[in-house]
């Protein structure tokens, strides 16, 4: 059976809201059934954006220790609810040799899966996502063109939501920031908005009137979940 | 700083809602100021009941076995969202010398400070949990009596209410033997109930509005963030 590590922290809310969406979706009747899981959350890690923006040092050393731990309590398969780390992807990947669920992809494929007519996917995310085009590259290997925040929106808005989230405070703020940048993305012609920042699913609430939402930690949930499949005893939906 | 060590699985549900738990009434207003944490989550531990019961193997060397995982990580302090785990707590400590934040004591200190006037405590938890008698030796060493549910309703609705929770399905029905099984409590005298299985607090519905209900899931949260309080940067309530 696989042991799946999740590298977490970033930031802890999202961790525990991913390690609940990875119970809740798993269909077992038993705890015995259930993935074994050991996550790593210390949020301690240096903050991504701010790394790709060349304004603080970067992360990689520490989601290296990270994996190296996991893989030291012999998770043999790793997820990190955190889309902006995703730029550190390759790095980690060639520093650890660790097997990863990607989030980025995972959340574009659940996007094709979910609604087969979808051209124009919004993309609500940090600046650091966007900056290492993240979306963009995962969106152009399936043919779907990405559509972004203006630099108002993706400053006043979405950057000001996640702040929020993470603070812990003001979820009722952050929820109509989220819901004004949806808005704004429909007007630009989106067909669908992936909550594309771990933090987003947080303050969704009527922004789902206005787009579908795909929710990167579901999706990441869900492709854990049938990556582990094969090697656990539980099966998928 | 300190790191969090928490033995999961049992079950992966209570695990999760502990880790939100301790997030969300952590006072951290980035992710750099939250609790680093390392969960150890496998619900192939043995069942705890069963074994208390003399029906199935102990859990105490995989109990002991994840504590030594979380060591080797470098936890310093250990918590257990599981009630019923906690009779293996003294072979537990002997066996790997880790410091434990204890969820029976935590949820009873609390009963106190927030309802003072108790005198009667009613018990929601396991089958194991009643025969290892943790609570009758928490609340006795501070003067409180203990009330548990007839056999009855102990099979009935609360072993069974347990069952549903573990199993993912049917929550509308667990709640409503919880909420009986409350209601037994306070007719037999009970001044508060404690969820006392880290299940319970997933369905407790109504049940508040006949007696004020405790839960221990809470409870450790609040105990583990005081007792890294001085150890962490971050500040408590």
């Amino acid at each position: 059976m696989s042991l799946l590590g999740v590298l977490g922290g970033m930031g802890p809310m999202a961790t525990a809201t991913f390690y609940r969406d990875l119970v809740r979706r798993t269909p077992a009747r038993s705890d015995q059934e259930h993935i074994p899981v050991v996550i790593w959350s210390d949020g301690r890690v240096p903050d991504r954006s701010e790394a790709l923006l060349g304004h603080g040092p970067s992360p990689l050393p520490q989601l290296v220790e990270g994996v190296k731990q996991l893989q030291a309590m012999g998770a043999d398969l790793m997820a990190m609810p955190c889309n902006t780390a995703h730029a550190f992807l390759p790095g980690l990947r060639r520093a650890t040799g660790a097997d990863f669920v990607d989030i980025v992809r995972a959340t574009v494929a659940a996007t094709i899966e979910r609604h087969p007519e979808t051209r124009h996917v919004g993309v609500l995310g940090t600046r650091g996502t966007r900056i290492a085009r993240l979306y963009e590259t995962a969106c152009s290997e399936v043919g779907l063109a990405v559509i972004q925040p203006t630099e108002h929106d993706q400053s006043a808005l979405v950057d000001e939501a996640i702040r929020l989230v993470k603070g812990g405070g003001r979820l009722d703020h952050a929820t109509r920031l989220v819901e004004q940048a949806t808005r704004s993305l429909a007007a630009a012609g989106a067909d669908v908005a992936v909550a594309a920042c771990t933090e987003i699913p947080l303050a969704i609430g009527r922004a789902t009137e206005v787009l579908p939402i795909v929710d990167s930690v579901e999706c990441l949930a869900d492709a854990c979940i049938e990556a582990c499949a094969p090697r656990c005893s539980t099966t998928t939906r």
